[in-house]
């Protein structure tokens, strides 16, 4: 959803609807071409099958039009459930699961042996396009520990943009379990979608996009059909601040502001250190809505919220 | 209008209508990038401002997503009027006009200096894009005679491709006027239908678009819905040997002949003599209806007659 | 005409005058290769097919030694000649002809329809080397009324150098008509000589060459020997502001001086707005004299006047 | 281990030891830069932490000098303890262990959640070059089922050779894990020797190189010191038909076939149906000896048993 | 001297002479560009320092304007004053001089060490361009003996053209001594004109050019202007079979028919054994006439004897 | 000889000797790649036909492994011999040769003629690699007088390093005698050591190595066993300025100096004048080890004496 600068001489009235949405789409398929997109994918998009082969049809389709899309994920649910099924009990420090080296080394199964293969699965029935990574390859995500409590929880403290930028010129689409490794090679577990904001902020990303299951932020969260179009960055921070933000939303939000404000995030929030670019734009939709994605991106209203720096 | 490879795996059923749209267009928006389409102009769509105003963002979008759009175009109601204004009379031969120096001066006027501006200038509003030329810059279309008794009234010889593909990857949008001229440099005046259809047969184009004011192809001409959709090269060529096409539309049907058939077309119908390659297809589109070019070459289903060789 | 550099160890003495000719030349040829040279077309030259010719031939010899020469053009005879055919009668002010509507319609057809194929038409006698073009075409000359009395009469505000420097890359000779649009398309008739001049200081051209009727500057304009081969900038703006010149060479000189200031000329002149570069000189030839353009730009003593800055 | 070109002129009394090394090294690297070698890591190498790093380390000297190497390896014991971890049996069918969806699953996730990341970080301890990959990944190996009842193992009948030179060609060292999957997406386990082996051959490898317990072939099992230094491909093949070959030792002593063979294996060796290509030689040797990797490439004697095609 | 395809519309009548020179100049510059011009310098020539940096001067003109000099000498005089100072005597064999081991080392000194320097120190007071060399550099020059009774003296039996290719293209200007080496590197004194032949052969030059004391061929020895301007190969080798053309003339001869034949020449001829290409001409012109190489090569009428094959 | 950064990780023990010579090497081999070492041949190895063939191969190995060698030599004994042989007679002033015309002329026939020949020659055994060139050759070193008394006795004043990097570039091993020349084109003998010192600073090259028939630097003279590994350009100045170091060794020990400070050495030791970069660091190794010039480049231990800035 942007300003579409040809709109002036737009004039709509009478015009057949599907020559109007490609008039509509026409400038942002040319603006974007040769632009990097990270999408954030994950919760119940991707434990439904027809939704995940929708969303993975749409990434190829904007791969086929010269956008560069990298796929972000976690996998919260598979993991719980592989450690119920080897009886591994976890603790918790102040309602924060506990991740020590056992228990990463199912983190790391999971993630990379099942969830990250089923999306470069989903991807390649549609070509040779996806390529799946954890944070480890090619020292692609470094990370830190969080808090020491915590075990092998870790945030983002660099990010290696030169790997992803080779293979996204190279014509792949990389599919990013989120899982990082300090220097000494030893994996942290990282929050997919604070992975997903430091990626696009030190790509100088073009977009953002968070996946989630409602419809973007809502003026009202009881009336669904309250959606905010687009808010800024300072603005969402604040709501953030509010601590009014149920827990599950709460890093989507500041994946959104560690990407569009471009300079390292709170501590909590998880930001790269050396933060230097910024993206130019990052957005709320519904994966749960068939296709969304693409109308986020190609029409001029929209589907869910952005949120641009100023 | 085009097989949607795509298509298999396209649940419609309850998608949005804009997505549905866009799932439809980015597939062949990836096809054609970089593909050279040789768009016809002309007739009753040339003397309505708003629709050359149309017409020529569409063409501009055209060249927005890699598309090279290359636009031919005559003027036989604007060279009339300066003749009448000029009190030049001309004479008959067989029902056809015959041109002698003199018209052929005014027709070169009237053409270059007033028809072909003027399309520029509606595309250069969006621009630095159109460069407007005749047959005779850089020996675009060499010319032979058709008709001794008609004077300078030619039909194309030759295409100087390499001044085309130069321009287009250049990212200009040609705008050529149907003038040619022959070894020694004498300037002939062609039929623009045919001289769009050599063009696209000589570069082997995507496609050839010819506007006229009807749907495209009528099953029954009395019923302007009785659109055809698509029709071979050889069908077409059968009808056109029925005699039954109105004198307007034969040349664009010849056209459509010459671009897709790859061949010389008869000496009537003034085809390149050493023709090697052939457009993909040839489309019949409404003119009149704004942004018809979008829909037939963005959509399943189109807005006209596509032709194709088999 | 230039200082050849190698001219202290040429021994002239007893020299074969064709391998003297070649031994000046050879260190010129080089030196000006892959450089642009802005060549004003026009006058008593343009009117005598044989001097068109050779002038032709000469321009197509430059371009076979890597010298990249755009070639401008008016067309005042013509346009006066076919407004009179039409019967067209216009207003003049203070002097100066009012470009109405349908003025500026027939002066664009004469120059585009006209003037401009003859020459385009001389050159690709030898290949197909020359595109015609007006200031319209891909945005070329960008034109601000001169004075809205004078109507549609206009100086140049900016030229579009990128689209002349592509041109002449991909092989093309460049024959310009002297009319420029505004932004919002509107053409204007511009002088040919400040559309020359204007065209070299955009381009920072080699040299600005104006053909006229006698040879260069004359340092007592009754005898037609006393050409002075060399003057500067500031002395040919000394010149111009005695008063002395004639209406039509005045033209000539404000384009030269233009051409080699750099700076935007007085508003009379017309220079463009944003001037940033400046023609290395400047060059008044007799274009009635057969090859003058070859003597002038390969041989120690030249042909003409050289203008340059300082 | 190759013959030197250069030896006719190496006067080897006494050398430098040092110098002797180097003299018989530099034209193996002249000769080997920009060559992919595919070497197949396993067995107790892998479970030898010193033996992975040292491996590691050889790689990446491989690698800095221009040499293209790309690691493949299985992981039986892994999957094995996995398996018996989760309590889950797994049918045998004559010999053979079946693989059943939640089997495979298990394979999956143990190759490239746990193995494979091994690999991956051992090298990029040196550096960010190890990119982990299953055949999954940009349909880099398309599998075929080799018995239906043995459920989802297979054998490699396509190898994406383009991904692997693009990957090789943009600095990265591949480590492939041995699944590949089939054009529905279906994933299989394949044998890791059979994976090297063709990927060597269908990448025209410059080597195979293929990482055993013991120092190469042995004329006499019974005697570790009886290595056969050279042996061609036809009399490998007859050593597997003869039947005395363990187990273990089979398949990769198929693996050196297929190789080097360059036509399609027997249907139990599960070479690629359309094999074009071959390596140019294929080599067994002792991981567990600290470097023989570089002994074998670097010098005249090597460290192991070479097969090449005749 | 070559036929001016432009000469049909080339008026002449009344053109000023310089403007006439440079109208037959612009042609050979466009077409000689790129090419390689095969130049052997010598005798009288190379003993007067006015014509020796004449000659230079001109080869730096050739230079400049895009073509491929490479400058062939020998230095009989210099050696046999040399081998006079160092009181050596050399025996003969049927009139030749016999080149023992002592006396091949003076004739590689004074090439070399005196005649090349001379020469590459006269171009290169124009700038960075000569560099001297012998057949053993690079090993330019693959030699083999003559005939056993004469020592080292021998023929060239293949030209490393590469090498030369090279050193043009990166600008410089060879100077080559008239020294080949066999595959031993054994050095050989070769005939400089012959050397010259072999090259331009080798090399498919444009121009093989050598330079004399006379006028090129003359009809009647006794007559200086009974010079023919062209003679083609076959007529050539009649006239050497002929028997009546001096000592001195027989290798200068011998060389344009092995430059332009293509084929291997006779064995006393020495032409190389693998000949492939042909020079496009060989030219005898006279070195004292100053410029004569600038006329020869620039002009229609040429200042020596043109030989071509056919 | 230089720092392993791999040597952290490089656990030596027990290590097969081969294996650690290439952990060493391949590390330098990576580094020095595309990487220039100027090479001062000469002395007594220059006199030794099997010391100059084991000399020419590790060029060869050199270049063999990306490495771009530039060898320099002077050539005394052999100018002495000539000049006996002559029964030419020199003066001397304050001990050193005064060089004259004449003289001059001897030492170029005897460098560029006989030395430099037969160092090409051994070097080109192995291939069509080295070209033999004087400072002469494209200007490669501009000299300037060192001493008015000394006649043609000189230092270089400025290095065509564009030249080398040209040659090196398309392959070839320049071998270049210690001549140059002024701007008027005067040869003057130079010191080669310094010419090499002077080439290598003015080319930042990676290394300059300079053999001697020394084990480098001795902390003892009298005991050939107390080489100094390494020692910085300061202290190595200090050393020249105490006044204790040999005739012979002196300008070998400037030569380091000049190449590895980076500034104009001394008046004395004949700097350039201009210098900007610095060779990385500079070498005295004994030439008549066989392959020192390997053990000194590729090991840790080295065999000779480092010098590096600091």
């Amino acid at each position: 959803m942007a300003a579409n600068s040809g709109d002036a001489i737009n004039n709509k009235a009478g015009i057949n609807p599907r020559a109007d949405t490609l008039i509509q789409a026409l400038p942002y398929i040319q603006r974007f071409a040769g632009k990097i997109m990270v999408i954030k994918f994950g919760g119940n998009v991707m434990s439904d099958d027809v939704l995940t082969q929708s969303f993975a049809r749409d990434v190829v389709l904007l791969h086929s039009v010269g956008i560069y899309p990298i796929v972000v994920h976690g996998g919260g649910p598979q993991i719980k459930a592989h450690l119920s099924r080897l009886e591994m009990e976890t603790a918790f420090v102040d309602g924060h699961r506990v991740t020590d080296a056992q228990t990463l080394e199912v983190v790391r199964m999971v993630l990379m042996g099942q969830v990250n293969r089923e999306i470069v699965g989903a991807i390649n029935l549609f070509g040779e396009y996806a390529i799946g990574m954890s944070g480890e390859d090619a020292r692609l995500l470094t990370a830190k520990p969080r808090n020491p409590s915590l075990g092998f929880v870790g945030d983002v403290s660099a990010v290696n943009t030169k790997v992803l930028r080779k293979l996204v010129s190279e014509g792949f689409i990389p599919v990013v379990a989120s899982i990082g490794a300090d220097e000494s090679g030893q994996a942290y577990n990282i929050n997919a979608d604070l992975v997903a904001g430091a990626i696009a902020q030190a790509l100088s990303a073009e977009k953002l996009i968070v996946l989630t299951d409602v419809d973007g932020l809502l003026a009202d969260v009881s009336n669904p059909h309250s959606r905010i179009p687009q808010v800024s960055t300072a603005k969402l921070q604040d709501i953030i601040n509010s601590g009014k933000v149920s827990q599950g939303m709460l890093p989507k939000l500041e994946a959104c502001v560690i990407a569009t404000q471009g300079g390292p995030g709170s501590s909590d929030a998880g930001g790269p250190d050396t933060a230097l670019g910024a993206a130019a734009s990052a957005h709320l939709i519904n994966g749960t809505q068939p296709h969304a994605l693409l109308v986020e991106i190609f029409t001029d209203d929209g589907a869910g919220t952005m949120i641009v720096s100023e």
